[in-house]
């Protein structure tokens, strides 16, 4: 998939792309204020599911990023639509700092939900959502990356779980962040602009750009965060470019 | 697959067969002592991962039931064969209760070896063993079963951890438990039988059944531990009997 002339939108990963755990990527917060000047519209997509988007935002803030609350589409608030449209009861297994966002789980659940619990997806909780999956019930995934990059290295994330508890129940769990279609459709709805018009920043080859690439959306991959040389490979899923970090992206946009 | 005359030895799988849990199924200590007065040779097949032999032999023993320790075989000795074979040094995560026959981790492993560590997988355990694996090291697990029946319920299993590792690193596991032909494959060499001979009793569709099916051993599956009822419509892994339990296996066996 190749650039077809100037953007009217950007969707831009967080996590990997703008900071890397604590630390922002270099040159990231300047190419952002760059980005403002343009005055291109923005939304940030991120799976990250272990902080409520006030945390979320604060980081960013911390980090010297201009983002507001509103611009930020977080799996979890997806998640949430996705429970309150179907009228669902679920057992939640998730982070306790996003606990304040699902609400508590219910005493009678209906459903299965699960988040980045990172430590705290323990043996005991693994199997109280495992012997609810085996009664038949929905599993819903916020999301299902394979990890994500720290400063110290890369981290196990949610997708192992969800790919844990799929394989013991015999279940196919539902995602609902990235690279899910209503996600992306969701931000675009939210810039008024179609799909060929808006173009995406990610350093996650299959969640961001192969999530963009089968709505048609193109994306620029980095090669900072998750990114792998292999992922210039990949048989089927095919970034418009490669470029070193979110700096060399902004400039790509703005002066190609 | 069909039974095809009197079977010369039998290999018997234990947790879901001879017990569930802490209790022996009904009806399984007299079958096995009318085994015994039989003559028919024995194996006992087992994947279970969490205990040492000498404590899965001292469980059968309280129950009742009569089980020479050399004529169980445990996926534990069986990987403990395949790391001195290849001369691994592996990093383990397993249960504590196997150090003793597993021994230490490596301080620079070139392998991960993967047990049942049941309440001990941990998320910085699995993390452990991700990173280690992103690096490039094999993956080597005892088993991959689903879950197994604990008296109050289904319990999951090692094989969920497994999938995790590997969907988040990538990678395959090599198995070497049921369903594993070489596991099968010790069990007919030390009771000087061919394949055709051989007959198995066990409650794991896929391990039990299948593994042993796939090697041309023929296996009556008992309707006690994790058997449910679609196993009986499974497209490909055909029983050659499916019974109530061990004793009605055992009736089979003997008055056919």
């Amino acid at each position: 998939m190749v650039l077809a002339g100037a953007p009217k939108a950007l969707l831009i990963d967080l996590a990997g792309v703008l900071h890397v755990g604590d630390s922002a990527v270099p040159g990231a917060v300047a190419a952002l204020s760059r980005l403002r000047q343009s005055g291109l519209p923005l939304r940030f997509l991120t799976n990250t599911t272990r902080l409520p988007r006030r945390a979320i935002v604060a980081l960013l803030h911390r980090l010297g990023f201009e983002v507001g609350e509103a611009e930020v589409l977080t799996a979890v608030h997806a998640t949430r639509q996705v429970v309150r449209e179907r009228g669902l009861h679920p057992h939640y297994l998730v982070h306790p700092e996003i606990v304040e966002e699902m609400g508590p789980s219910a005493a009678e659940p209906d459903a299965v939900v699960l988040g980045d619990a990172g430590p705290y997806f323990t043996f005991d909780r693994l199997n109280t959502a495992f012997c609810l999956l085996m009664r038949g019930l929905p599993l819903i995934a916020m999301a299902r990356n394979r990890y994500f990059q720290e400063t110290d290295g890369p981290t196990i994330d949610l997708g192992a779980f969800v790919a844990a508890l799929e394989y013991a129940s015999g279940t196919s769990a539902e995602i609902v962040g990235k690279p899910a279609a209503p996600f992306f459709q969701a931000a675009l709805a939210e810039l008024g602009v179609a799909r060929g018009e808006a173009l995406l920043i990610g350093d996650d080859l299959r969640d961001d750009i192969g999530g963009a690439q089968a709505l048609g959306i193109p994306g620029i991959l980095v090669r900072t965060g998750k990114y792998r040389p292999a992922d210039e490979a990949h048989p089927e899923i095919r970034p418009a470019r490669v470029v070193d970090d979110f700096a060399a992206a902004v400039d790509a946009i703005l002066h190609d």
